[in-house]
C-alpha cells in the first residue's frame, strides 16, 4: 500500500493525528521536501514517529518511481509530503501510476496555502484560479501566472500567486511587473494594491497589504505568496487595512 | 487571545499535533460543528487534549460573540472549527471583532476539501471560482452557484460545488438542474460528466465519474461535492476513467 500523508503548511507539527499514525504503522517512511520550502525538522518527526525517514530526490518519484511501487506493491510504505499531497500535480502521477499496478493508495490530507490564505481577510470564496510564479528560464519565459489574474480580474476575482520555491515577494513582483513591461495590459502596476505573504503557518508569518511600490521595500521571505484582490467587500478591505 | 484551530476534513484524528497542543495548553475550549458536517467524535476530541469541550451554537459567535470574546481578552481561548478554520467567512468576522478589541488571535490550519478534491486526479490549478449549492429558500433562489460554473467554463477551468450540510449528490444535482431548466444556459444537463464525491478524506469516501444523469442514480451522501470539468488533460482523464 502507498500512503501519502501531508505535513501540512509549515513543520512536524502540522502533521495530523492521522498522518502521524499511518507513518508508525508503515514498513519504510520516505519524505519528499523538494515541492515546497518546509519550515520543519526531519530530526523531530523521526522523533514523532519512532523511525527513520529516507529523503526522496524528484527523480525517485519521477523517471525512477518504479523502485518505490515496487516496494509498496509488497510492504506498506508511507511518503510524507509538504502541504496537501496532491495540490502537487506531479503526484497526482504516482498515484495514476500505483493504480495501474493495483497498488492500493492512500492520502491523508493536512494544511495547504490554499486555504490557509484566508488569514489575510479575503473571503474563499472569491478567488479564482490560483497559479504560480516561476523564474524566467533560458529557453522560454512562463507568464500563464500573469495571465490568471488577467481573467480573474475580468470576473472580479482575487488571485493568489504562489511563489516558487526560494522566491520572495520582491523578486516576485519584478519578474510580474518585467511581464506588465512587455504587455503593457495594466495588471501589475507599481500603485497597484496587494496583499504580501511570507512564512504563513509559521511563527514568524508576516502579511501585509499595499501598493507593489510600498511592499517591495519590505523583507517578505520564501515561502511567500502574493494576492491581487479583485472586487472587495467592505468588511474585507477593513480587515485588509487592519492586517 | 483566541485560538482557531482546524479540526480538518473529517474526524478528530485530522486534527494537527499544533492544534491538539494549543488546546491543551488553553484556559477554555469550544468546538463549533455547525457550519459542516464533521464526522469525528467529540468524546474522543475530549480524551485526545484531556479536557472538556463546550459545543457552540451559531449565535454564540454571530450575535453574541461578545461573551466569548471578553473571555479571550482575559484568557486563552480555543474554538476547534471543522476544516480549515476561515473558510468559513463567518468566522473571519470573529478574528475582525477580536482584532478590534486588541485581543491576540492565532489561526492554526487544517486540511479542507477545496485541496482535498485534487484526489479526483483533476489539478488544483485548472480549478476556477468554488461555490456552495444551497437549497432554495422561501423568499429567494440563490443561484451564484450556478454563476460560478458559467465564468468559469467560459474560461475551461473547473469548477467545485460544495454541497450544503445535509445536501447529498443527488439533492444537489436536482437543484441545479431546476436552475438550468429556468435559465436554459446548457450549463448542467442530464449528459454533463460530473465527479461526484461523498465523505472526502473518511474511510467510507466515494469518488466518481459519469454523467449526471448515472451519478443520480447513485447514492453519495453529504457531506458532499461535485466536481463539473473545464478542459480537461489526458493524464487527468485517465484518471477520472480509473476511478
Amino acid at each position: 500500500m502507498l500512503t501519502m500523508v501531508g505535513l501540512g503548511i509549515w513543520d512536524e507539527k502540522d502533521l495530523s493525528l492521522k498522518g502521524m499514525e499511518a507513518a508508525v504503522r508503515s514498513d519504510s517512511v520516505y519524505a519528499e521536501l523538494y515541492t515546497a520550502d518546509w519550515g520543519g525538522s526531519l530530526k523531530n518527526l523521526e522523533k514523532f514517529i519512532g523511525k527513520e525517514i529516507t529523503v526522496l530526490k524528484r527523480n525517485d518519484l519521477e523517471e525512477k518511481s518504479g523502485r518505490i511501487l515496487k516496494e509498496a506493491k509488497e510492504k506498506d510504505v508511507t511518503i510524507f509530503v509538504p502541504g496537501d499531497p496532491l495540490v502537487a500535480t506531479t503526484h497526482v502521477h504516482i498515484i495514476l501510476e500505483a493504480r495501474k499496478k493495483k497498488i492500493p493508495t492512500r492520502i491523508i490530507h493536512s494544511s495547504s496555502a490554499y486555504t490557509a490564505i484566508a488569514e489575510c481577510g479575503l473571503g474563499i470564496y472569491g478567488f479564482g484560479r490560483t497559479s504560480t510564479v516561476v523564474k524566467p528560464q533560458k529557453d522560454y519565459e512562463p507568464t500563464s501566472f500573469y495571465d490568471a489574474r488577467e481573467v480573474n480580474k475580468k470576473n472580479g476575482l482575487h488571485t493568489l500567486l504562489l511563489l516558487d520555491i526560494g522566491i520572495g515577494v520582491k523578486e516576485g513582483l519584478e519578474i510580474l511587473l518585467k511581464i506588465e513591461e512587455k504587455e503593457k495590459k495594466k495588471l501589475v502596476l507599481p500603485e497597484t494594491e496587494i496583499v504580501a505573504v511570507s512564512r504563513l503557518g509559521s511563527g514568524k508569518q508576516k502579511i501585509k497589504f499595499g501598493k507593489v511600490r510600498d511592499i517591495k521595500k519590505g523583507k517578505f521571505e520564501s515561502p511567500a505568496m502574493v494576492v491581487i484582490p479583485g472586487n472587495i467587500h467592505f468588511l474585507e478591505k477593513e480587515f485588509l487595512k487592519g492586517i
